[in-house]
């Protein structure tokens, strides 16, 4: 399962490695600018057709595996990215310019995410089995025999995000739900971190073998990024996508879905600034300002700004206090270092980004940090302007994509309400305050009920960055944070995107499909009649 | 709250009778093409504005309900429309041609449908509460306190539909499952039947008053149907759109929400032809052929086929007993009478599709009932072609609304899953079979893999006309039965279309909602740390 760095990566079609005819390309070492990754190369649409033909054929049996198949398979594809996370994670460092550490944390997350699906395959709460038993004597008419599972879509289009090379990547969460839901999964690789997505596809690939499923349930494609992205996205075969990036990205294959002859659904995780709103007590000591200045310009500057839920946009108090923390922010940022950007094209879009939030009338900057040595690393930047301007100004409420920030400063509620309702969808939102504080608390409660329809995740004295993968976490958020804030890409609830119910209306046991039948021999929480009935 | 069938019919915005300042029109009798309904006057699209600002304002005050008040509401508008039951079908006879029987039957199923959704927002079980309690000692990193809860999604544009004048209309399903969400509900009357929409949308604004509830909760609007719709899908402050009605005009929603700036789903459900599936040993004996051609053909006729689940599409076995099953049938439709369509141009549509049907090649007329002795009410058809013509002739795959069907030979299994391939998303698909012969066992499991991807209920030996409102119901299916396949119209599902999750993140405990706090104050069920608390 090893790879030489030097040999040029293909496609994995269900399984097989697929050298590409439509071109070539060698990848870049961001923080040197130099092509020194491997080689790797391009699909054209006829190998790709034959990508999503292999999903397609494997959906019947996939579909069809039992929990402890389909988890013992899940939880084997983990062993496997572990087994080989030394060689992913240096790979992925030259890949990204992601330091070591942050990688072998985003390892373990990928690891223990699909350990966390192949968990809820096995509990089987994802088919959300409810039945109706039939009631012959009820009046005017009998009540027929109902029985309720979820099923999964088809072949899923997933795409890699540049800024999480394993987590929302090969094996990331977008692929591990879709897989536990019981979709085959064609992978379109980013092409930032192509060896990464090689050696991870290895390991799924090689899981598909040894569970003896058919190949065509995973396959990772190459391929010119918005080419084949919208040739996967356009293919009947292809039932849903989850995708991870940019707005404009993220909208075309909105656009391209909706205009099928059948319409299918885009999970497009694509653009927000995550706002933290800063209330009155929370900045009341020079303690206090130090700690969250800190704290802030460490989130802002984490994984070079390049994490979705980067904190872009702050509520700072009018006044001394509001005063006296930004010049503490500004201390704060004047030290933080610029780390290596992913590619040299994300770096150049971060500069033009910040040059134009500076040149814009009554933006004033706070302060910067200091370029990286390394290429691609520019100096963290935060900026300020009064609420008036923010409100007034619609490039301001726009992704930086990198570590960039900008301080609004609010004279009172009613100002701080404005800005609120003034929002997009947001991934985010966050607060900080004085718990034990009335007022703090008077003007949380005033804002939440607004605050909360704008995002999908609301947190108190914390920071947004680092996303807990568990149960309770929604990683979402109104569009455009997402194409629809109805579901999370992160967390076990994101199986529910890739599944939908059907109903089975007085079938005679034997058709019946097994996870509905009376015995339950499954054991998966069920609804029986209107009761929970948890199975076991 | 009576009202004379003389007096204008006006929207009711926020509860206030408001003339429309954009024309009236008088609503007709299909039974003898006669203009004697009331007139009703259309909204301006700045009238229209003020009904969806009232929904707006009302959204903050009514999403916080406590389950308990939410439910006794809508256990009262329930009570309200039943008390009203003896006017609202007679005007609903007068307006749709609907027989009283049939209309009696869908008013008990939407005041039990209004008091189903209150017992679902009592129960709380729609509110999908996880919590992920903090784990402060985890490593490498401690794990915050997460707490997830739905929220609803805003207000929701409703339209009614021109075939089920009580259930898919003013208090019909979608209202009923928006307005337990927390969704307040802006409701675009059918033109086919203004009176039936009024007094039912007066019973509503009697229970919001009654429950001192902010008008704009609920508003019953009325105005050109293209027009209007379009207006409402477009404004930035509806959230979501129930829609039943046609392929065309569901998917011109689609587009429209698709096309916002910030884009909203579609509920809608719209075309379905609802195959029946006969299997060799449902048809092996004289008597067999009789019941299945007779309930058959009750199912075709029903309603006047209007119905959209009405089976459309039959697949028959070639050889003798499918010869004489088809004689049986057509001896059955000999014996039916035409009833008189919901309008004028309903009927038309439904004479020119079975004119597009007949007159195309390899289509061979089966038999025809009588026309009805009312205006609109023409003969029932079935047709027959061979699979072959099937699959080559994709009009024949077109909905025909009204009491028509399409019968097609099969000759073997191979053909028969050919035909299953070539169906586009269903609402409902059903198998007659013998459930003691083996080979109708083995082949319905053939197909059954294949048929149940294709739609949203699957029955066995019935009907697929007449839903069973409950927990275990699926009423949707792939595009184009539905706009998407990952919902329902019908049952308490319903009520996951209007609602989105929101995480919470070490949020105080006084800042948490209620419903996710640790004393489960409204006594829903949780899942907790991974496993359900079933509350209570």
């Amino acid at each position: 399962m090893g790879m030489q760095q030097e040999t040029t990566c293909h496609s994995l079609i269900a399984g097989k490695s697929t050298p590409g005819v439509a071109g070539r390309v060698r990848s870049v070492d961001p923080s040197t600018d130099r092509e020194e990754g491997p080689e790797f190369s391009f699909l054209s649409e006829g190998q790709l057709c034959a990508a999503v033909q292999a999903a397609d054929e494997a959906f019947a049996e996939y579909r069809a595996l039992d929990p402890a198949r389909r988890a013992a398979f899940l939880e084997d594809a983990a062993q496997k990215v572990d087994a080989q996370g030394e060689e992913i994670i240096s790979t992925a460092m030259r890949e990204t310019g992601l330091p070591r550490q942050r990688l072998q944390g985003e390892l373990a997350r990928t690891v223990n995410q699909l350990r966390l699906f192949a968990g809820v395959a096995r509990e089987g709460d994802h088919f959300g089995v409810r039945i109706d038993p039939a009631l012959p004597e009820r009046g005017p008419l009998p009540r027929p025999d109902l029985r309720q599972r979820k099923v999964p879509l088809g072949p899923a289009a997933v795409f890699g995000a540049s800024n999480f090379p394993l987590a929302f990547s090969v094996a990331g969460g977008d692929t591990a739900s879709a897989l536990a839901a019981g979709c085959p999964v064609v992978f379109k690789a980013h092409n930032a971190h192509p060896a990464t997505s090689q050696l991870v596809g290895l390991a799924l690939s090689a899981a598909v073998a040894e569970a003896d499923l058919p190949g065509g349930v995973f396959s990772l494609v190459y391929g010119r990024g918005n080419e084949i992205g919208q040739q996967l996205v356009k293919d009947a075969r292809i039932k849903a996508v989850g995708f991870t990036g940019s707005r404009g990205g993220g909208t075309a294959l909105m656009a391209t879905a909706a205009a099928r002859p059948q319409p299918i659904p885009v999970f497009a995780e694509m653009s927000s600034i995550n706002p933290v709103v800063v209330l009155a007590s929370a900045i009341a000591s020079r303690t206090m300002r130090a700690v969250l200045a800190e704290g802030f310009i460490g989130s802002v500057n984490g994984s070079g700004g390049q994490l979705c839920t980067s904190p872009g946009l702050m509520f700072v108090p009018a006044g001394s206090d509001g005063d006296a923390f930004i010049e503490t922010v500004a201390d704060q940022v004047s030290m933080a270092e610029g780390a290596t950007m992913l590619t040299p094209s994300i770096s150049t879009a971060r500069v033009r980004g910040e040059s134009r939030v500076s040149s814009l009338p009554g933006v004033h900057e706070v302060g910067h940090g200091v370029e990286g040595a390394s290429a691609n690393a520019p100096a963290p930047s935060v900026y300020s302007a009064a609420a008036t301007t923010f409100l007034q100004t619609p490039a301001l409420a726009e992704e930086v994509f990198g570590a960039h920030s900008l301080l609004i400063r609010y004279a009172d509620l009613e100002e701080l309400e404005a800005l609120v309702d003034h929002l997009e969808g947001q991934l985010t939102a966050t607060l900080h305050l004085d718990p034990e504080d009335s007022g703090d608390l008077e003007m949380a409660r005033s804002i939440l009920p607004a605050l909360e329809l704008k995002v999908g995740r609301v947190l108190a004295n914390g920071w947004p960055t680092g996303v807990d993968v568990g149960e309770a976490i929604v990683h979402g958020g109104p569009f455009p944070a997402t194409a629809d804030g109805r579901s999370t890409s992160v967390g076990t609830l994101a199986i529910d995107r890739f599944m939908r119910p059907v109903a089975y209306q007085n079938l005679p046991e034997g058709l019946q499909p097994e996870v509905v039948r009376d015995a339950n021999p499954w054991g998966v929480p069920r609804r029986v009649d209107g009761e929970y009935d948890l199975g076991g």
